[in-house]
């Protein structure tokens, strides 16, 4: 990792991708960086600095996933497409999904109590409503990483490694990990950077084109190493086929799949991971963090590629339902 | 207002202020625009543009309660400093905000039924959480802005105004108001943009500088017109003698007073209002909108001005309680 790449990440080029009116007048702005590659690395579109580094966060669980798959274990233990989606999900919490991250656990003979995925409130408010009614804590597999975490688990036990210490960056799972990560996105290990996540694994951190590109050729399959291939197709067919259980109910990754044939993660900060299996990898950042931009940024950046997939504007509205305003795409 | 202005608007000049870092780098960036100017309208200090326009929000508030005290009602319906300071609250819908609004509105002769504001759960989330557990609604009461409805009632009521409409832009309180804005912040009433806010009432936008120079006025009272001066002291006071009505428990303008000899208001959208009664007024606008960026980028700003509050920095902690990041200034 060279310095003018710190000191682009330090910070980044950005422009202005999304904003929110209110009368006359713009109220807030968002602004971001937008890239999208095709499989051999050749930029299509970008906004802002492709080269900037971005922390990929939940939009890496593509990648993650993959030793899932290509360690044998998803086969030994009769993972069904269902439980390899909600492996690379940002869940709700709702019962399908807590049912599948069981069913995960189960088959690879452990437990819930094995989860060091970290407690939060469901994502899907009814749920959570539901957990404060009862006056019940959250528990790790209400976080909505606990399907990724099943399915590293998962892959310990066929592994045999241990579980316990999985979530280090020394472990050999994220070892293995980081090692797929630099190969799928096409830059050597120690460009990538790491921090810790929210849920106590790695983060990764690539430039924004990289990105782009390992999205590219997982979607489309071009351009990865001979025995990527299938791990990748099952992974994307997997997610494409389930969009529920990437995301759930209200969710912008669930709808987006539901209405096109692109595969779509998101990441917490207001990351964004799309691929076309057609031929292009997506990735977006706001720059701020602001879930509310990425759903008109990204529209609008997917329709300049052809995906029409349609409102783009969002009204915000009063306590009494009027329009008080709007959210929607600069570019 | 020329074009000028409303181009500056459209995409206001914004610099970075704070910023969320990972690991080595800077995960996320917030932009704004702060503005530190005295009652003369001398500019002090100064980030970004200070002619863009800003929606001011709940921050209009200690603006929106003059009629309270210039009309009389305050006294003669014998209002307490604590229900001045919740007529000037986004409050938490603790128990003490929500008997302040009933007193209020009792002392009015009004009832809950009269308030308009709109409803949403508590801002304070133990209070939240105690509605979705008796699977209660809520009410207008509860809503953020009721205290201010309550006080816009009170005066309507001792003036003689029909209660109904006093949400209305036509409607005389609404009128005198905006002439209030206009006067202490020195512009011409042409000058306030109006769009409508998320409770009901006006939401107005003035150039930031003249956003700081009204607040200036407000908690130093020179400057403004003697019919003025009372009003605007006695409510700067009560907010300073009773923060915790203007917000409550671990709210960031309750913290800042309590600590301070300082006059501080939030707003929706990340605005902040803070007025030093030894000769200024700041206004902030963090360009995204984002929250969590006001305590760094204000305390960063407070301490050039020589408040020093401390802890501009603060750790962004993972599921597990570990430290994975922080959120500080950039000024």
């Amino acid at each position: 990792m060279n310095d003018s790449v710190m000191d682009d990440a330090g910070l980044p080029a950005d422009v202005p991708l999304a904003a929110v009116t209110r009368g006359e007048l713009v109220e807030s702005v968002h602004r971001g960086r937008l890239a999208v590659f095709d499989p051999m690395g050749g930029e299509l579109e970008a906004w802002g600095d492709p080269e900037a580094y971005v922390y990929l966060r939940s939009s890496a669980k593509l990648f993650q996933a993959l030793p899932l798959v290509l360690s044998g274990a998803a086969d030994a233990f009769g993972l069904t497409d269902e439980e390899l989606a909600v492996a690379c999900a940002s869940h709700n919490a709702e019962e399908p999904h807590l049912a599948a991250v069981r069913s995960i656990l189960e088959k690879a003979g452990l437990t819930e109590g094995d989860l060091q995925s970290g407690a939060h409130l469901p994502m899907h408010e009814p749920a959570a409503d539901e957990l404060i009614r009862r006056s019940e804590e959250p528990h790790s597999i209400h976080g909505n990483c606990s399907g990724k975490h099943a399915g590293m688990l998962a892959v310990c036990v066929h592994e045999g490694y241990e579980t316990l210490g999985y979530r280090e960056p020394g472990h050999p799972l994220q070892r293995r990990i980081l090692g797929l990560i630099a190969e799928v996105c096409g830059v050597e290990e120690d460009e990538v950077l790491i921090a810790g996540d929210n849920c106590g694994v790695p983060a990764f951190a690539l430039p924004l084109h990289s990105f782009a590109t390992g999205l590219a050729r997982v979607a489309t399959g071009d351009e990865l190493p001979d025995h990527l291939v299938g791990a990748a197709m099952r992974i994307r067919d997997a997610m494409r086929s389930h969009p529920f259980m990437v995301a759930g109910t209200g969710r912008f990754d669930t709808e987006l799949m539901e209405r096109t044939h692109l595969l779509v993660k998101g990441g917490a900060e207001a990351v964004l991971a799309v691929g076309d299996p057609e031929g292009w990898g997506l990735a977006l950042k706001i720059s701020d963090g602001a879930h509310r931009a990425v759903r008109p940024a990204a529209l609008a950046a997917l329709e300049r590629m052809g995906v029409r997939v349609g409102d783009g504007e969002a009204l915000v509205r009063g306590l009494h339902g009027e329009t008080v305003g709007e959210i929607g795409p600069l570019i």
